[in-house]
């Protein structure tokens, strides 16, 4: 995951802005970046969130003062510092190579140390839980130290993510007994069951709770945030972000998705397109009916929708209620329905699904119901790509034909898809110079039978905007450059359906 | 998700052998193809697993033995039927829209009827913890009424997936108090949970617990059992499925993602191939000292794998220890070694990543280190796509080099990379009639930054075989054919690598 700094700068001022108590920027000792966004964080007004610069404890043998680590930690500027340090004696014995009293005296010097600089430091135990059942005393005599030195808070780490709920409980319990709070927990998903330790660690006292968008973090991720605050919230009952935030989580979850360059999980809880997703027949009927029934949460409260997925499962409830849902109110008996039914399932079986190209569908459906004709014909194309002495270079010539009036363009680009749309656009702006304001924002391709390899057939996705909506289209193919052209002409053809004036009654 | 029926029969056979006591096998009512699945389980050898069918219980107002679901449910030829039924007043009055007393009379009836048949009942009872919520004692009722009439498991559900785990626990004692067991769960992880709230359940006294491979169902899917097994047996030291059965489960996790034609999860816990992943550095060299200390149980535990992620963060030691797993061992003070670091960080910057793609790495590190010297090389290639009145034809032409001999070939194919593909192969075969016996059996193309859209660069990653060893290779451009013969050119590559004889000393 390697974000740029305007990209981190992006997601800390979301934080901010649904009211995130901490936003931990990156190690400013590891990378010249991570300064940077700390140079730059300095400089911009936060409305809620403290930023923090994340590092570790001294070296063994140094004096703090001395270590270069603690130095970059103060130079980063922030109002807070979270420093990790070692709980667990097999970490200080075989990972640190120094004693257990060395240890203890690095992380109560570090903590000192920051202090004195006038930092609020908040304390990380690394390997917290198995330091536990490995050397009780011991990892408690860490979190001690680090009290005493002036630690704001002790966050007990499940660091490699092995721990059950009822582990992370008792350890939660024991250390409120033992030392006190305020406590912290910070957990890994490596047994599937980060958010549910998270929750359980709130349950049993603890009043700080570190995760991650998207759960995106090292081996199997951090703990959840988009689950965890919903949980806490919503489940939990507790003061954990305000409404309005919790609102805001499905388009911040697919933000941080964009920005990190990851495909969004469909299946994701609570934000994923999937997570109100209701299939076909007898039980899409009931979720309109009743959604308490099929639903756990109202999907608004987390700023998420519900879908009924048109399917090959689906029947003729489920396309007359999409029809409904994009305007077009038709009647269940008309034949062109079921020509509707019976073209979907066609394109189904060919590997076309219209999840995210809601636009195609919509196509789909005005031409068989209602006589759409498209705005255009490709009658051909051909397109060339040479690659010699390092050099490669891809063109297009494409021939169109507009309410009986043919034309013809031709353009280069990065590659025979680019070569295509540019040159399409070139031959239809002439007849639709509205279509010069259409962008594709998004370009997906997608393997369908992976191991019939190069000649396994492809869905391209497609998603364009005029400025104002986006909508998306798809095609499949056994052929990347014919897929595309079929997802590109049909966002053109959605484009001169939008712009135009539409036909009374719709 | 759609199976063939010779895709469920596999998976069903894996199970049985992993051990799993129950398989359901699909509800043989819905559609033609789950029937067809049972006829041929009916002929089939189980070693160890009975095969479910599953359904509902009557409708409202009809008799048992009149109801055409209870009759396919016989039909299936099943030892065991898995049936559900209501336990939520709200659904028996809004969704079903009889009265409770006929909904208890449809739970015992239809049990009874499954009995009488002599057919083992498992009975689901959908939205027990809501219903336990809404109404506690109708909730307990209609286990009450399946148990009476000869259920053999009374399966709990959080069919809403919404519940929390101690939630889970309370109705899960509650019931065995009150009605006793056998007792199952069935849990949904819509809030990113059904892993605890399943292994809550099992702690709480359930024996009998439900869920899928890779977690895959409607919404946010269903308990995974990939995590579920391992946190019984290895977390809570339950007997559940043998350890040679847990050590296939990242195959298993495969095959599955790869029948379901779903992209495997790489942060998968447990056997994602990410779940065991090490970044760079010191960490990295940590993890080779002591892995006990970064890893929450060993991989070979679940059949997964260690693995030292090569990144833009790795070092020196990183580079030498991939080194040393394809069998080169370096001498870390070569210059060279430095040389092959440097073209590692600028591919990673341009968007290589050589995870799946091992031959690529080894190439590079060859070529680098060894001063190796590929086989052939692409002098150039003319790819020539034309499409017009429906027809789409793709030819490729490719001239390449090999010892300093000049050969040409051309070729048709589905789409442009297939055609290429056959290009290649065709002007080399004459030179190395070896490559005759190399086939791909995987290609994927990723995005790398969707928002430039069709002018993004892409990624493509290969997977060829010669009947024995895979291998992986990755090319990058914004020309998705460039980038596929990238891929193709290192893959036939290293296939002359792996099939010549090697120089002494490898």
């Amino acid at each position: 995951m390697a974000f740029s700094v305007e990209d981190k700068l992006r997601i800390a001022r979301r934080l901010d802005d649904l009211g995130f108590d901490y936003v931990e920027g990156g190690w400013p000792g590891s990378n010249p970046k991570d300064m940077a966004f700390f140079e730059r964080a300095r400089a911009l007004p936060w409305q809620h969130a403290r930023i923090a610069a994340f590092g570790s404890t001294r070296r063994a043998s140094t004096r703090a003062q001395d270590d270069p680590n603690l130095r970059v930690l103060i130079d980063a500027g922030t109002p807070t510092v979270t420093i990790f340090g070692k709980s667990w004696d097999l970490h200080v014995r075989c990972g640190l190579r120094t004693s257990l009293e060395e240890n203890l005296a690095m992380i109560g010097e570090s903590v000192a140390h920051l202090r004195a600089a006038g930092r609020e430091v908040i304390y990380d135990a690394e390997h917290f839980f198995d330091g536990l059942k490995a050397h009780r005393d011991y990892a408690l005599a860490t979190l001690r130290t680090a009290q005493a030195a002036g630690a704001g808070c002790l966050v007990l780490c499940d660091t490699n993510g092995g721990s059950l709920p009822a582990e992370i409980q008792e350890g939660v319990r024991l250390v409120l007994r033992e030392i006190g709070g305020p406590v912290g927990i910070h957990a890994h998903n490596d047994g599937d069951l980060a958010v549910a330790n998270t929750l359980a660690a709130v349950g049993a006292g603890c009043v700080h709770a570190q995760g991650t968008i998207n759960g995106y973090g090292e081996r199997s991720g951090n703990a959840n945030l988009c689950s965890v605050v919903p949980g806490l919230r919503l489940k939990m009952g507790l003061r954990a972000l305000a409404p309005e935030a919790l609102a805001r989580f499905t388009e911040t979850s697919r933000l941080v998705a964009e920005l990190a360059n990851m495909a969004p999980n469909d299946y994701q809880p609570y934000v994923g397109a999937n997570a109100f997703a209701h299939k076909g027949g007898v039980h899409a009927s009931a979720v309109m009916i009743d959604p308490v029934m099929y639903e756990h949460i109202a999907p608004d409260l987390v700023g998420n929708g519900r879908r009924v997925v048109v399917s090959d499962l689906s029947g003729r409830a489920t396309l007359l209620h999409k029809a409904g849902e994009i305007g077009l109110r038709l009647d269940r008996s008309r034949p062109e329905v079921q020509a509707a039914l019976d073209d979907l399932k066609r394109l189904e079986q060919e590997g076309y699904q219209f999840e995210g190209a809601e636009a195609s569908f919509e196509l789909l459906l005005r031409r068989a119901v209602m006589g759409h004709e498209p705005g255009f014909e490709i009658k051909a194309f051909h397109i060339a790509v040479d690659h010699a002495a390092d050099e490669c270079t891809s063109r297009a010539i494409v021939r169109v034909s507009v309410h009986g009036q043919e034309a013809g363009s031709s353009a280069e680009g990065n590659g025979p898809v680019h070569a295509l749309d540019r040159a399409l656009r070139a031959a239809l702006e002439r007849f639709h110079p509205e279509l010069a304001r259409v962008r594709l924002v998004d370009y997906k391709v997608r393997v369908l039978d992976a191991d019939a390899a190069t000649a396994a057939r492809v869905r391209v996705l497609i998603t364009s905007t005029d400025g104002h909506r986006h909508w998306g289209t798809v095609g499949v193919s056994e052929n990347v450059v014919l897929a595309s052209a079929i997802a590109l002409a049909s966002s053109l053809e959605y484009a001169l359906l939008v712009t135009a004036p539409r036909p009374a009654g719709l």
